[in-house]
């Protein structure tokens, strides 16, 4: 069973690095959620506590990084009752070569969220001269090893590599991204075997909603962009809820007027600040997966993050949105996690923790 | 590698039997062809020929079995030459259980359409009473059989048979109908390994655009239904094509105001003339997938075929339409023959057939 090549794409593509740090965890589709029937405690608290209250005339705040750590007081909950219940610790084993800066900081990032939610992890770290056949012989090492669950290869590689190689020797049952061929094809269809994982990102936007207590069932979806990691993923698993999705791109003729009708708005196209205030039907929700800088010469580094949605001005039309920073972001890493433990979960022949039923 | 489980659903869900039949083709995507340079002769001027002069005040008819004549035609010419070249004939082996007589004649079509293109065909009939282990060793031993290129399994399986199981049972590289997970992921992931095959009543669908000069790119496509084999598969292979496409179904809140929205219909919802003249904006091209029967005292049989859509009054507005009989039913088992071709191409190492650029 192979990897494909998604990742090597994604960050060759038109999205943020940061957008394609993502890649990882296992959920189940809500209509027919994946795994059955062991869900996390008290979600639905949890997720509504973490909203602000809506100001007068202004979007209820969808906090990210408040539900992301409820998602990862779960994840440890889960992962203590697993070590107690079975004696196995989740592992996950991070692949970095190279010394690039966001790169190092994303594997920071993950390495230190593992650690708080009490799993293994391991590091292989790589200078930029490392040869495809002692990272192929890494991969295959890491594959044979029962204490590792999850293995994420951090893109970009250097050149020389030939990275969907190194991506499809990953072992299915260890594709922490969700993003093989096999794991997308069931994701995409309906019945049948459920996916080992689902893509991070998405699945994250998918927690955001529900945690939030956001109808999605019979709603009107517009996803912008129809990226392998986001856009693609997304609409199926909204559309898996009962959404109505449409999915738009660079080649769509209009795309306020498509905006415009939607009662969810997922943005994942890229391009700071795109989405404006007169796109959004009053009421909507706005998930901004876009992660991109703008200058801001008060700022000491010259720029600020800011999403695809010009947050300011939408925040006074939306129902509710999700900011950048402190929104989709956080959600990213935690679902790697979720995926981690579901991937030692099915190694123990175990039901996964599906997405959370609400509607 | 394994065969998901999506025949068996396909049948039993909401599809006629008559579109899930259909089930089987190799194509590559238009905005990146799938396999390569090879496409086949003269299809413009093949695809032109076929569509009637449209009659004042109606639309023009995009006749399928003219069309797919043509696609028989290309395909035995391809098949020739690989003989010639290659010594080499395309095998596809039916597997039937049981005396249905749906069954029965989906598959005395499929071996008619085999035969008259020339390429060497092979049946495994049983009767209801045989085991799962029986089958498994079929299958197997067709997998194993270098005269066989694909293999198709007739749905449905009697009840004491796991379906899933000897769909799974399936090379992939024999994969006729494009549906395991592999391929399903392959045609959902941008870039990448191209899928092996494509489902053939979506495929059908793309050719008989393509081949009627109907541009794709920057439309806005509906397509009504969700389905394994055709909705979810014929949404993405529009996308990757540029249109803008919206996937509605039982859950969708205003069916006729998203129908109204198309430059492009799919109707694959199988419900008998659902679709009316007053959903379709002037000129807008309807695909009819659906194969449904309509009370008719007139007739003999007591009924007649219909499409989804409501064909006589549409046809007064859009500005083309395929008929029902006639029209995406001919191009199914067309494209069954077009992926067993690719599959017996791709067993050779050579490129395979590429959906035909025009955009």
């Amino acid at each position: 069973m192979k990897l494909s090549a998604v990742r090597r794409l994604a960050l060759a593509g038109s999205l943020s690095a940061s957008v394609a740090l993502g890649l990882q965890l296992q959920h189940g589709r809500d209509a027919r959620p994946f795994g059955a029937s062991v869900a996390f405690a008290q979600p639905r608290a949890a997720g509504v506590a973490m909203l602000a209250s809506p100001a007068e005339g202004r979007a209820r705040l969808i906090d990210g990084k408040a539900i992301a750590a409820a998602v990862r007081r779960d994840i440890k909950a889960s992962s203590d009752e697993l070590k107690a219940a079975h004696g196995t610790t989740p592992g996950l084993a991070v692949v970095l070569v190279g010394n690039r800066t966001d790169s190092a900081t994303y594997v920071r990032m993950k390495k230190k969220a593992a650690a708080e939610v009490g799993f293994y992890s391991v590091d292989r770290n790589f200078d930029e001269t490392v040869t495809q056949e002692q990272l192929l012989a890494t991969v295959e090492e890491l594959n044979a090893d029962p204490r590792i669950h999850g293995i994420l290869v951090q893109l970009p590689l250097p050149r020389h590599i030939d990275e969907a190689a190194v991506l499809e020797s990953i072992a299915v049952a260890k594709d922490v991204d969700g993003f093989s061929a096999e794991n997308i094809g069931r994701m995409c269809l309906r019945g049948g075997e459920p996916p080992l994982a689902l893509p991070c990102t998405p699945a994250g936007c998918v927690e955001l909603l529900q945690r939030s207590e956001i109808q999605v069932a019979g709603k009107e979806v517009v996803v912008l962009g129809r990226s392998n990691i986001v856009g693609m993923p997304v609409a199926h698993l909204l559309q898996s809820m009962d959404a109505t999705v449409t999915v738009c791109h660079s080649r769509t003729a209009d795309l306020p007027a498509q905006v415009r009708r939607a009662d969810i708005v997922v943005a994942a196209i890229g391009r700071a600040e795109l989405v404006k205030a007169d796109w959004i039907k009053p009421g909507a929700v706005v998930i901004d997966v876009g992660v991109n800088s703008k200058p801001a010469p008060e700022d000491k580094r010259g720029y600020k993050l800011c999403g695809d949605v010009d947050f300011d001005q939408v925040s006074l039309v939306a129902g509710a949105i999700t900011p950048v920073p402190g929104g989709v972001g956080p959600m990213t890493i935690a679902m790697l996690l979720k995926n981690t433990l579901n991937l030692t979960r099915h190694s123990l022949g175990l039901p996964r923790i599906p997405l959370r039923r609400q509607q």
